[in-house]
């Protein structure tokens, strides 16, 4: 079977962790990666599989090789990376989020149509087993139709100041996820986005213009209501539940545990904390967003992440973070044009 | 030991319930039970054990025996009874919620505070064994400082029309018990609301000015964030759930369920839905509650539940009803005065 | 409705319980007590609500309006009783064991026969509504076959040597329980039984010639297998499950916890301990059991738990401890006759 | 790092487990594969990866490169491939059970003594990460002296018939992996065994002199009692559990689930069964026995799964289809020798 030539632009955490599962998959042949340093790699797996490993963006632009460019560099750098990658008709998987700016964003995706390449967002969480089963069970209609959609969603530890800086703030950086998780499970988009957010957890995230805990309440078109919870910091590990209620039952998704042991003394029934690292917690959707992006490529399949799935997702991050500044309630139809 | 000699007005199913309790109890005397009518009385252990059972309320008022009402009757009558039973200098157990009036609320409490009478507030679920058990986990620091405090509370069916004609709204019928939660769990104060709310369930309560569903989200003087979501009807159950987040761990409870058997087959792992009615739920807080009145009485250890207690779930009920109406954040302090 | 007049021979813990359960029952009437002290009643509910308190069991036989006698004295005394009761034409509830000696339950029984009256074995168990209802997974066919049957079967705590020396061991005094609910869900005939046990709890069941942990082998006549855990002591309260694992699937029965709450921390997650005392874990069980021998009596309903079933479950007991004094497996056909 | 060079003998299911497992490793270098037909290695990574694919076993044994042996053939052919393996000074890896006699295994194991090598036996369970987690806790006393030891293990389905013909019988075949865990839980020795087994799920095994139930009681040179309920078809799954019952608690490992969705309708709450297969379920085990079988060749640390570990466990299998064929219980010491 044909496997898919692939350049990655971004060596860094969650590049490195593209590169890794496309080195173990049969879809894809990694050919090259690029970051603006590349020492980092030495001795790694990546240097010893890889053929081209390079400072030079262009190396991967211009290698006719390439069929697909996965774009995990920052974000800042995405929106001209996507255009040059569309440009010359490279199929892109792009992590979140998309840009910093709606417009940017939205003109990016532009060329991305007018190109008639494939663009997939990066919303691992829509490819988790469990996930996937609740967005299953609320599709079959199992419970009936969705009254209340809930995300519980909440980090292990803040990440360091300097990212933060840099992130675009939480609804940007970390709750964008969660938008995304709630309109794939509720198939309908928000109308209406009312936030309430505090700085509890760290002062940094003040000093940055930035909370670290939201409740964050949504309207649906189809008349649904959808509620987020978040916060920057979890003592016990990565806090990851979904809830939709509907008006024949409810599903839930529970955490993943490190193992499935407890143990009973005269003091109680202790088990084990959620797992603690999103790269734990979401291993095996990582490679389940890869073979999704393959079988769009290979097979003409369904893209199941589109960028309109990421635009909207900014989209609510931006809201968000009007509807904070403004202590009210957001019309999303305040914050035209919606489409892109 | 001396018991506490009872009247109870109102012999509808809140009535008879206390009644029972009481007629179980070592520490009362139901001494007299009053109803407009008293013909469903008939036949029943109230009807074999109360000496009394009048239709006329000054039985009641006028018993020199008498040491403490239990006002259940409907939700109208309450602010006079209340004057009345103080001015009679009777102990007071009145049912949720104090009136539909926040004026007549403040009079009737004002009433009691000058007659020196002791006043308890009807919000069983205070007693509970598991949601004391999250407030005693709250308390004892274990989970740190709150930040998020969240209340799931979704009924298991509709109520008839003419009840929810009289009832006052979702706000002030139901969600006022999870507005007394969230403020005994954060103890602290709620300064701003903002509310969500939908008509999914059944057209019939937006015939009546009101709605089914919601997502109420709170901010407290101590910083905390506080979230409650609501359904006139759940399929599976009476779902009663709560979660307290802090900066040190979490504390949840759960539904109590039917019976601890699971039954695996090909076809995946079946167990019992929550239990169904709120009187098996609570059964055992309703006895507590009871139990903690008397001790007030008999002990003079502080009242759990005070007449400003039924006042400040009023507010945020009365608050809630604004938010949703205007589609805006309320500030508590827009609705001065809030003590009484 | 005609209510049952009962006495009760024995005022210890389970004859305490038993009244205080009639007293509120609406199917019974306790007319009369009896114990050889009765001091230990003073200024309890007993006392304030049972006509005739009295140290001379004559006054129960011979009390004409008495229909039915509690037997909950010692185990040494229950076939005597039995035989008086059952000429005195009085229906019989009958803790167990029925006796010490299969002999003497044999006889007792064949006088119960003889004179017609009822008669039922206090296997409180059964009325469990977890295990009803593991019962009635079996009985309807959901899991299929059953193949293999498990009981675990712990106390919370080491009764006293006092106890233990007049107990009958432990398989009589304690394992007689899950011997039952294995025959109740097995609904078939024990055939072969093996037994390992050992001595590691506490030195004083070796003194007593007994011992304080087993793990007993049974064969049905329909060929499942069966296998009861027992310890005299479980650090972390009443261990009580039973599991019923057939060709179709399987159902357990897990322990009933005091609370649903869970508190997590960056130590895992905590949560409560199985209910600590037997008259907590199986405080509904003993109504359902005597409301049981109601509908028997005035109804004319089957008993639930039979003579017979004390008989055998008996017999098990029996042969459990020869085959852990013999160190091999026991047929239960060597021990004929079997049925009384 | 220095990678251990590898050859496998066997590339059946269990061959080819390993093999991809060795070929993702960096601890090996997979250099040969071998076995009698390799036609079925066809387009495989194996095919694709490994440099030599052999009918011929010598082209293993003579290979100088190769420092280490998986023996992965079918059981009759291990103590022959084990010695000569030893004597051409390899080290080994080798699946359970080493052989069909107790004798032959000794001999074996003998010639592995005196050549020097490393020998591991395939008894993957102990590296689950649950089953693991049991261990040390029972190691670090938070349960104190373990009294009682139970393992539930029952497969998803029957294997084949001419599988089972071969097999050596369910002890020797399935049962054998608990019996090496109920021997890694305890640290100490078997000194009785009693065996209830049946023919309960299908005829086929009767016709090969084999039962498919079996629940087997032990007794360890420390006191404690041994339980396993072993079948050979769980309608719902492959059910794995254990469970440490010591002086000071109870330890627990439950199965794990293919999702953590819950869904709850009016008919109840339904969850996931187990993981079907047991490649799912140890699928990690099965990477960190080789990995620790790497850090014993590599580092010289501790085997912890030694030939004296598959020896034990033989004769524990042995000793179980005694006692089920003879009907009663077998001391360990009439099997002498029983060291090796």
């Amino acid at each position: 079977m044909r496997r898919i030539n692939v350049g990655i632009i971004g060596a860094g955490r969650i590049g490195q962790l593209h590169a890794n599962n496309i080195l173990k998959s049969k879809l894809f042949e990694l050919r090259a990666i690029t970051d603006i340093t590349i020492e980092h790699l030495q001795n790694t797996d990546i240097q010893k599989q890889v053929p081209i490993i390079t400072t030079n963006v262009d190396d991967i632009f211009n290698d006719s090789e390439i069929e697909a460019i996965f774009i995990c560099s920052s974000t800042d750098t995405h929106a001209d990376f996507i255009k040059r990658a569309a440009r010359a008709r490279k199929h892109i998987f792009c992590e979140k989020p998309i840009s910093f700016s709606l417009e940017q964003t939205r003109k990016a995706l532009k060329v991305v149509e007018e190109s008639g390449v494939k663009f997939q967002s990066g919303f691992n969480r829509r490819f988790d087993k469990n996930f996937k089963k609740v967005f299953d069970t609320v599709r079959s209609n199992d419970i009936g139709e969705p009254h209340i959609i809930k995300v519980t969603s909440r980090d292990p530890e803040i990440p360091p100041a300097e990212y933060v800086e840099k992130s675009g703030g939480m609804f940007m950086d970390m709750t964008i996820h969660d938008f995304d998780m709630v309109r794939f499970l509720a198939g309908s988009e928000v109308v209406e986005i009312s936030v309430s957010a505090a700085n509890l957890v760290d002062p940094m995230f003040e000093k940055y213009d930035d909370v670290d805990t939201a409740i964050i309440t949504m309207r649906f078109e189809n008349g649904a209501l959808g509620v987020i919870d978040n916060s920057r910091r979890a003592a016990y590990g990565y806090d990851q539940r979904i809830e939709v209620f509907g008006d024949k039952g409810v599903v839930q998704a529970g955490n993943e545990h490190l193992t499935s042991v407890k143990v009973a003394t005269h003091d109680g029934v202790v088990s084990d904390n959620p797992k603690y690292f999103f790269l734990d917690r979401y291993q095996d959707a990582y490679v389940e967003e890869i073979n999704s992006f393959a079988a769009a490529l290979l097979h003409g399949e369904a893209l199941l992440c589109t960028g309109d799935d990421g635009y909207k997702a900014e989209l609510l991050a931006y809201a968000a973070r009007i509807s904070w500044k403004e202590s009210r309630t957001i019309k999303m139809s305040e914050l035209e044009p919606v489409n892109i």
